[in-house]
């Protein structure tokens, strides 16, 4: 699809910035561009591929005319929004968590399940960022051998809860160099040195966050595996905009390790960064601003005969693959 | 056994630190005391318990008349010393890695098996900081039901790769909060703001490092259970002193959170942290300079009817339940 005119909803974000990065990067085609954001965001100037832009107000009014607006303002403005911009005949993109687990709403990724796109009726919805680094890495073995289960714990960035939460990171890690106290007001404890269960809300009927059960139901709706087990423990660390997973996979089939390192390394958007010699793998410093999920740490469990049992661990740049560039990517495919 | 004359060797590492402390703190009994280092240390005052000491250099004839002697100055040091001290009639309790896999060397952790310390022969292993912390949270749970597989990925902190580590970290912060190219001397790569695959040496045949196959060996030696899988993956994160790790276990019989609970909270060393409501969990901040480990993030896998498959969250001080205090533990137990 060529949007003739395209909207971003969100554009002072920290996602929002990406997506405007993202879209220079890949020429994105389209003749006219309308930066939204809040009220408080509006007026804002932002110089974009050789243009001033004025940031303007997201009202129910704003979509007329737009032919695609990629949403990312947070879950409550896509539910007060996005129907209002399907309405006027908007196809929606959005980064938020509202609409993924609509039946209605096709959930993306576009190197895993790009056919599921061709079925939307309006919103199309960008899965969780620790979802989408997880399936990258974890699908090129999925197709190669079956999955029955996966255990992933996370190392999620503070980028995961914005812009603010980033300056809030490194704030706190000047106060803490300085023997002074941390400020929390993005996270409800220090992150700075130090490391906690994701700060979404909990069910207290299970004991998970909302971020492991969406690693859960959404990794069920992209692959269209509902029995697939996936026991997720999501935390967050201090780094600032690349998340890692360490990841557990129990194959249905016995694999091979030089399949699975061809599988993946042939896999677009997936590369292999796995050098046992060297000690060198993927770490968030290395991978942040880079557009792939990198995969390393490739080998059996100990004492694994059956090769059945296989253990990994992934890194992808939070803020493009686990947001904007997927985001983009989905738009690209329409 | 009361130490008449006690000898620390590695008096000023960060785990010979933390030895003096824990000595001072729970009233270790010894009637005098010798501080040994490497030449570079010799001749250094350490003030301690009212007195000032003057730091030894270590060599084959600082045992003489030593009843027992508390080694943490790395692997080939106690290669070296700890015979010596064992052919000088001292009892040697062993911080580092260098005997823990020999079959004379009982490996002790005192709140699961003491009985294994009697059966010394001048030398007794303190195990690795990962698992220590680990089983400490796991044998509460294995007592009740048995375990079949341990998938497990830790958070660690600067303070296992030594006081120098811990300084480079502080000194990362600053640079790269200054914009500045971090030093990196203790660590290949930066720690502060990232997340790298443990940095101990690979074993290239099974793609896994030592600090791994450490958690593996030592546990199956410590559990006398040789056949307990254990999935481990280590990774340093940009913690000062205490390790995280988030654990999948696979039980032999169905179980109980409930018991689990009290289980765990009656346990000697062991505490509780498991506040879902305020989503409050052990974390690395909050248990620094703390003896216990905390465990939390109770929770059966999503849809697991049958309660075998439990997740759990552990933190534990490295330098202190990882290292000195098990070794002063191991002492008082003699």
């Amino acid at each position: 699809m060529k949007a003739r005119k395209l909207a971003i909803v969100g554009a002072t974000g920290a996602v929002g910035q990406e997506i405007l990065n993202v879209l220079e990067k890949r020429s994105f085609p389209y003749d006219e561009l309308v930066l939204l954001a809040s009220a408080r965001s509006a007026g804002k100037k932002i110089h974009f591929r050789g243009t001033d832009y004025t940031v303007q107000e997201l009202t129910k009014d704003s979509f007329h005319g737009i032919d695609l607006a990629l949403f990312s303002a947070g879950g409550s403005i896509s539910k007060e929004f996005g129907p209002a911009a399907v309405s006027a005949g908007t196809i929606v993109v959005d980064n938020s968590s509202a609409f993924r687990m609509d039946p209605e709403v096709p959930l993306v990724v576009p190197e895993i399940n790009p056919e599921d796109a061709k079925k939307h009726k309006g919103i199309l919805a960008n899965p969780n960022c620790s979802t989408i680094i997880m399936l990258m890495a974890v699908f090129p073995i999925y197709k190669l051998y079956g999955v029955r289960r996966v255990v992933v714990s996370t190392y999620q960035a503070a980028s995961g809860a914005g812009a603010a939460a980033m300056q809030e990171l490194e704030e706190q890690a000047k106060a803490m160099l300085a023997g002074q106290t941390p400020p929390t007001e993005a996270f409800p404890y220090p992150l700075a040195f130090n490391v906690f269960s994701h700060n979404s809300s909990m069910y207290p009927e299970n004991g998970y966050n909302q971020e492991e059960v969406k690693m859960v139901k959404e990794s069920h709706k992209i692959l269209h595996r509902e029995d697939l087990k996936i026991s997720p423990t999501c935390v967050r660390v201090g780094t600032f905009r690349a998340h890692a997973e360490s990841i557990h996979l129990e194959l249905e089939q016995s694999g091979d390790l030089d399949t699975i390192r061809k599988a993946l390394s042939e896999f677009p958007g997936v590369q292999v960064t796995d050098n046992v010699e060297k000690n060198h793998f993927p770490m968030p410093l290395e991978v942040s601003g880079l557009d792939d999920v990198y995969v390393g740490r490739l080998r059996w469990d100990l004492g694994d005969t059956e090769k059945r049992n296989l253990q990994l661990f992934c890194c992808g740049d939070q803020l493009l693959k686990g947001a904007a560039l997927n985001a983009v990517q989905i738009a690209e495919i329409l």
